[in-house]
């Protein structure tokens, strides 16, 4: 069996969007109770990630050890043609990756107590963002 | 078809443990041909990786980069109240990743000679991880 | 149901070689109309990754960021054994990742349309690289 469902998420430049509930309706909605869930970002400067869900300050330092390690502007860039922030938004996708699988028991997503699905904006402005979740078991 | 199981692993401190073993057999039980393999690491502080299994120096190696990469009590970090290894320890999750899918054929996981599964421990104390383990095809 | 195919990839060296086609024939031979296509190299120095597909540019900007944070013959590593890259090329495996999966839709692999599916060799000498591709659904 196989679900499969394509949200789209707006998202208002970069920073973390927790997609932990859209992803659960969809897991609720596929009728699946034992097996895989994975979501996709079809784009190549967003991500997802899954991050500790408490305090919004392990996104935000999270955020700063990218800025440190990929700085918008990197002087090793030639890819500047789309702006400072893009090569290193698609950097930062390849290192944080669009696609993330989690597993699927008694009909809901089995994340840890601490863990959310976030999607990760790397770009500096707002995007529209297509992600798609299918759901096998 | 569909096959679950959840592992609960011991890990005494920062460092890798090799679970490939235990992921074979869950394959095994499963007694499914072929498909896929999902691991899963309940947690944002540590992590799944696949590493060359022969010598013990490239996981020492890659233990030596990210302390150098991400080190605890980064200077950039605010989230540090539950100590100086706790941000550094999602980071590192978070670049290693908490997911992971290998092939299964012939009813076993199809790793290649020199791959192991590792469960990578990012806090310096002892801590349980739950692990859940599913087979689909 | 599921379906699986064992491509064998001959690279010249360090670089990125494109493989979305031979994937997209899998998936199409595979003729599952809605499921999962994992994507997996049976090696530990090499990596696959989602990569923008329309300037090369991006690529190597993205080979000059992983030379610059993990340099060949990097004073840190001590398995040294098998040449300067090897070790490099183990830390950039495991950041990049091994292992992939994009959702098939329609009889076809969902990718954005600027994403494309590399090969990333990340040792010196040309090697062969075998690939295993699962689609499941």
């Amino acid at each position: 069996m196989s679900y499969q469902e394509i949200l789209e998420i707006r998202t208002p430049g970069r920073g973390t969007i927790n997609i932990s509930p859209e992803v659960a309706a969809v897991v609720s909605r596929a009728g699946i109770q034992t097996g895989i869930c994975h979501v996709f970002v079809q784009h190549t400067s967003a991500s997802l990630i899954l991050c500790e869900n408490a305090d919004p300050q392990v996104r935000s330092d999270l955020e700063r050890f990218l800025v440190e390690i990929v700085p918008d502007g990197y002087r090793m860039f030639r890819h500047t043609a789309e702006g400072p922030d893009d090569m290193p938004a698609h950097v930062r996708s390849i290192l944080t990756n669009m696609d993330l699988s989690i597993p699927v028991s008694g009909g809901r997503p089995a994340l840890g107590i601490w863990q959310g699905i976030y999607l990760y904006e790397h770009r500096r402005h707002a995007h529209r963002r297509t992600v798609t979740v299918t759901v096998v078991g």
